[in-house]
């Protein structure tokens, strides 16, 4: 009887749960809508319900479930289990006793860290990053994170929350972020930023393509719109994903000097611009990074879309049962 | 029988040498000056004759010596163990086939890797991050270079190359770096950049205690004299290393984003300056990290001084006996 592992993914909206086997492929699938509003006991119950539900699906087709993996947001204290913090958006999220309240319910091991690092973790080890050892994921959406895979195993750091690759400052005395710290790369290349450029551009007379994209509405620029106007070629979009996928580069430039990955892997919704997007990066890629790292490190888009969660949630299991 | 390995050292002036015991113990040590000038085949045999003279000296003592780890200036290809690069300042270095030469000379298994890694293995194994798992360690000398150490292991990356923080971007349009990049902070905080600033404080006509340091001659102004003239109250010593610890601290605190480390030690020359840099890299550090990841992680300077490499030499050895 070949063993099984159940990944669990938090998400905004939903729950993601599904039965995954060794090989990153999934079995069953299982899910549910995110009522963060009634806060940490009502998610609980929402993860039972979903996990609860493929695990008597698995035992119905007589199938060995050997532990629970669960991506969060905020971070996962590693000596307790229990949320550690920035996870603002559930009401009693901070300090919930995750770990150990499912293993009450489910009675085999559980195993849970941030949501952004097991993406990271699912994209390595079965999606862009397959095959290698040194990986680094980064994440751009409303805001930029990361995660870090070493040795072919997810690096939490020493409080969970390793990766946050949005909050590295490109810029020393350049915008101020949301977090009060100046010049970090989210404030330049998330999505945030490019419908605020997209925005600005418009108001200066210009990018009338990315206008039309957002229903002629100035606050309903997105950087969707930005990107759909860049491939039709109108000048004010394109500049923007120029610029964007410069600091991206930069951004990227200094992951690869420290950490001389094999791949890095550009993910989340900003990373579907694609094509257009790619070509700036890599160039602002080879003009910051040291030649003898550059060798080595592709970069790369995501392969897996809304699976890389639970995948990573199951590899982080795989990984805990191989080391104990 | 215990058992002890050997540590090598390749500096820019000598060759250091030492008999260690898994505690990071010097049992024995020797020594031979580096004769760069005369290449690859010069630096060889120097290593054999301080090398071989320690193995003669364990076996005299009944001490079994089970490899030999060796810190080396450039990096080393993981899977030749030949020189990969980075070490230009040797005739013949890059290519030559370091582990294969020593292992044909000693029997016993080599392993070789980048000296500044080695260096910061060291103060992390023995020094100011004994006992801690995850460390950073930041080289600050004429040049900026750094250490990985995840898990109580040296992470050399892909290509033996990982932890080059002083080629982290920090000033994206700021000043061009030698290594054809711009921003880096390695142009802002190293020692070469003290004493640049130094002088021209001196041309500007301030700084009299920095020229009175360096015998009056502004081309003679080194860190040395800037650090020594700040701790005499000289105004614009201080207000340079004030400026170099804001500099330094908002990369450590880029590192501390990224990789949520316990501790990051600070070594190298300027470290030297002690408590009049260290205040202001905290104060940055404490203005440019997450709060999350800062509570975890402490900032300290190196402990040990010429024995760090040497004994991260030891180290490598312990970590890859333990490994295979």
């Amino acid at each position: 009887m070949k063993k099984h592992v159940i990944g669990v993914d938090i998400g905004g909206t939903s729950i993601k749960c599904a039965l995954v086997d060794i090989n990153g492929k999934i079995k069953l699938k299982s899910g549910a809508p995110t009522d963060k509003s009634r806060g940490a006991d009502s998610v609980f119950e929402s993860i039972k319900a979903v996990a609860g539900a493929v695990l008597d699906a698995a035992e119905k087709n007589n199938l060995k479930v050997s532990a629970v993996g669960v991506g969060t947001p905020g971070s996962v204290d590693p000596e307790t289990g229990c949320i550690a913090g920035g996870a603002e958006n559930i009401p009693g999220w901070k300090g919930a006793p995750l770990v150990k309240e499912l293993f009450k319910s489910f009675n085999i091991p559980v195993f849970a860290s941030n949501d952004v690092t097991l993406n990271a973790l699912g994209e390595a080890k079965f999606g862009a990053g397959r095959g290698k050892r040194d990986v680094f994921c980064i994440a751009v959406g409303t805001g930029i994170g990361g995660g870090i895979v070493i040795d072919g195993k997810v690096y939490r750091g020493a409080g969970d929350s390793a990766g946050e690759v949005g909050h590295m400052t490109v810029n020393l005395n350049g915008r101020r972020c949301n977090c009060g710290s100046r010049g970090c790369l989210e404030s330049y290349a998330s999505a945030t930023a490019i419908a605020a450029e997209g925005a600005a551009a418009c108001k200066k007379g210009g990018g009338e393509l990315i206008l039309e994209y957002a229903g002629g509405r100035i606050e309903d620029i997105t950087a969707k719109s930005v990107f759909e106007a860049a491939k039709k070629n109108d000048p004010a979009a394109q500049a923007i994903v120029k610029k964007t996928g410069f600091y991206l580069g930069a951004g990227i430039a200094n992951i690869i000097n420290l950490f001389n990955p094999e791949v890095v892997i550009i993910g989340g919704g900003v990373s579907k611009a694609g094509g257009i997007l790619l070509d700036s990066v890599k160039a602002a890629v080879g003009e910051y990074s040291l030649e003898i790292n550059l060798k080595k490190a592709a970069v790369v888009l995501s392969k897996l879309n809304l699976t890389a969660g639970v995948l990573g949630a199951a590899a982080l299991c795989w990984q805990e049962i191989e080391e104990n």
